[in-house]
């Protein structure tokens, strides 16, 4: 069972081929620039050089089209012929309050997703043209959709609502929805696996941080907070997000200087963060080098990231009652062997305790917590790819 | 030594005079209507009737006037003469960067609150007024300010800053201030006296929870972060202030119900809160009596407002390492007797374990906490007035 996993941006598509009888990826690739000139698809198969197709892509159906005929190309594919997908999976970005879980590509849900897109005005619609590219291309292929929301809509109501009229909560949906669901529950589960234990019997917390970040409380194998909230703005200090933010700065700014909401949306979300702060770059790599060389900004970035990732795995701990475990994942949690340390440095207290030999590791699973330390720690790469994949398979059967 | 403390707010003034001989209150009034119809002084006086009068106040002058002449009145008055007040507190709320410790009043500082009045546009301006009817009528009597944020200018870099470009923060100030300074530097060196421990050698959390509430991470008897930021939005879940929130959802309110900055404030700051949540009040006793009848609402609204004072005495652990000891003040803090049970369940983990037995105080300095407790947990009742009597002593001496 060859199961294809779709992510589509605006103007770009993420994609991978995943054989379910042993979770391997067959081929991963991405195509972008789709409806801009210079559209371009890279489609990476392990042992194998890198195959580009340079051709003009109007539009998504454009883009899958492509993607299909790299699928099966006889020299670069993986696979003879486009029956070999068994279903397609496709990656949406909001699914409201109405999916707690992924489900089949019905004619009702393609209805839903659209009424949706008001709470994800830059996700879903992209989201949406790609499932809709794909069935006219695939019309017999079961689909799905994965939501980034699904897995937090387990969080207590004490955690999701905000403490504004109860009305413009019922209205408006202005409520945490919280994202990255199925890194969060992805990771967690392996770590529970590493500490051969049952999901069921732990409180862990899992911290995925890229680009951009978030911080999830798992109890029980269920969601009971997470740090992204109405949208992905909320939360963590990010590459170029704000995180969280006095509401009152909104209005200032705009009082202030004279600067409509969507100004001010757009400064709080791609001119903050991590970027705002150091004025340097919004990767933390960059901004890591200029901080080793003395820039006071860069370092205030890194120690204002750092400081809040630790807030929240003390928020989250007092939420579970208490931590047995937590997960790095993502670009930097997977791959930031100081960053890790930094943000642990000080949760003695809590008994977390990190090995500094152990935790010289980029990109693999490991325990990399000391022997004795009452809470667990790993690194654990994330697999979205593969969650929705699983997904997939469950809901096709 | 008689010290005259004010708090004046647009409408209303607060005094108390306090001989610091022995720091007993001798008088505490409450003027309001001040420049409204209707204008009402009342004065408190121990083992007293209250001394109430009616009469046409058209400013802040005359209210201040009114005030000496309750405090010298033959009958009902508890000095001989205004020469017996030898200095005067004012408190003021917004002391912006420049002020970490109480100053005397001085041109110069005359002149820089009027430039902080832009970061606390409601509160300042009155405060303001207050300073100068009081320089009018005691043109000798030395005064001081007392300031609101002034504790919270002790705290680091990584949490006062906001995640935002950083010349938004230079030009314009936008950062974390904290408020209820007064109260938070009070009631953790009670708590440490209360220990019989120095200050310097704690870590202690102060929950300062009325209708208006803040939390603070005291560190070796500095202010390390607080929850209100850079006005008193931020943070808890308030009477009617929203407390923390997804920035965005800021920019969302405006767009999709077409509302302007100046309502969104208003809409988070006086509609919001528990009233907002519940639909019933603002009042926590109200809220309390709404939820033990089933109101589901009340009910939700009192679980939010425990759920998150819960998760910042996590958070404000992870940010010292640790915790010895927590506090509890103001009005739901010294008497809600449900409200700290509640808050502090679930945080066994960290030590943390209330007496129920010793809970049981209203308004009165108590340990409450088990015998083992790790932390030890206090009820202490604030004192904002005799705090700000105490700096203008040091600072006339």
């Amino acid at each position: 069972m060859k199961v294809l996993v779709i992510n589509c941006g605006s103007s770009s598509l993420k994609y991978q081929l995943i054989d379910m009888s042993n979770e391997i990826a067959l081929a991963q690739g991405l195509v972008e620039r789709i409806g801009i000139e210079g559209s371009i698809l890279t489609q990476k198969v392990d042992g194998r050089d890198k195959y580009i197709i340079k051709t003009p892509m109007n539009d998504h159906k454009d883009a899958i089209e492509l993607v299909l005929k790299a699928l099966v190309d006889e020299k670069n594919g993986v696979i003879k012929s486009m029956d070999e997908i068994s279903s397609v999976g496709h990656r949406v970005v909001h699914g409201g309050e109405k999916y707690a879980q992924s489900v089949l590509v019905t004619d009702e849900v393609m209805k839903e997703l659209e009424e949706c897109a008001k709470l994800a005005p830059l996700h879903n619609p992209p989201n949406i043209i790609g499932i809709n590219a794909c069935k006219e291309l695939m019309p017999n292929t079961p689909m799905t959709v994965v939501f980034d929301t699904a897995f937090h809509q387990t969080m207590p109501q004490e955690a999701y609502m905000y403490a504004i009229p109860y009305e413009v909560y019922e209205n408006h949906g202005i409520r945490k929805y919280g994202f990255h669901g199925t890194s969060h529950k992805y990771v967690s589960s392996v770590a529970a696996d590493e500490m051969g234990k049952d999901i069921k019997d732990l409180k862990i917390i899992t911290c995925h941080l890229g680009n951009g970040a978030s911080v999830a409380a798992v109890k029980n194998g269920q969601c009971v907070d997470t740090s992204m909230g109405f949208t992905p703005l909320e939360g963590l200090v990010m590459g170029t997000r704000c995180g969280n933010i006095d509401a009152a700065a909104v209005t200032f700014l705009m009082t202030e200087l004279k600067m409509s909401a969507e100004e001010v949306n757009t400064l709080l979300n791609k001119k903050s963060g991590v970027l705002g702060v150091s004025g340097v770059s919004s990767d933390f790599r960059d901004i890591e080098d200029a901080s080793s060389k003395g820039n006071e900004r860069a370092k205030l970035a890194l120690n204002m990231f750092d400081y809040r990732v630790r807030q929240y795995i003390g928020s989250y701990a007092a939420s579970m009652g208490g931590v047995d475990c937590v997960v790095f994942t993502a670009g930097l949690g997977e791959n930031a062997i100081e960053t890790r340390e930094t943000i642990c440095k000080g949760l003695e207290f809590l008994g977390i305790e990190i090995d500094k030999e152990k935790n010289n590791v980029r990109g693999k699973v490991r325990e990399i917590s000391k022997d004795g330390s009452k809470v667990k720690v790993f690194v654990v790469p994330t697999n979205e790819e593969l969650m929705i994949a699983r997904d997939t398979v469950v809901l096709v059967k």
